[in-house]
């Protein structure tokens, strides 16, 4: 077993959840790792996630060429969360924004709050 | 119902993941929220956690006094995962770091990257 792997807490479906940042303090979006995404992405340097849609393996820009290069990885004080600083290539959105958190709240309402900096149906065909 | 709740997923325990971010970009934790958490967080401007250890609402800062005011309230493109960005009193986490995230993978290990800001020992009597 990988040295690192004693302090995670993987919850009762094997998995953890990660929190995508970018070095410039842009949280992009939250994925889930189980022990095998978390290794292929310390190995690889490029995010890998557990899609829990598709129960698949996930390399995150696998269709889109949008990947997700490491710079850090940090571990929360209990060991259930996990934080991974990145450079995102082009966007993290499938929906063509650069975050996934571009609707804010306002009057109780969920409005849009970042323009689209691609287009969804050119990239993913 | 609340109309911004029409477009928030909880998950099969009735909670939904909440970034902590605070407005200079630092990710400070990752809590869980249900319904009533939610609202209680959008009406007074304080962030209100469900604690999934103590099964009770959490008012995050009760006992340290180290509340977190809401500037910013984001929900993801799937409607799964919340962000909110806040200014923290003093300090998010209860092992005295500023934020949760103060352990660093290096060479397959953890290593402390934070300076403690306050004493727990002090805080929690």
């Amino acid at each position: 077993m990988q040295n690192y792997l004693k302090n995670v807490k993987f919850d009762e479906n094997g998995l953890i959840p990660a929190i995508i940042h970018d070095l410039k303090g842009n949280v992009l979006m939250l994925g889930y790792m189980n022990d095998e995404s978390l290794k292929k992405t310390i190995e690889t340097g490029r995010v890998h996630f557990w899609s829990r849609s598709r129960k698949k393996l996930w390399l995150k820009g696998e269709s889109s060429g949008h990947f997700q290069e490491v710079k850090e990885i940090f571990l929360d004080c209990d060991g259930d969360t996990l934080l991974i600083q990145i450079n995102q290539n082009v966007a993290s959105c499938h929906e063509g924004y650069y975050s996934c958190f571009w609707r804010k709240l306002k009057n109780e309402n969920w409005e849009i709050s970042e323009k689209k900096i691609f287009d969804p149906q050119k990239v993913y065909k």
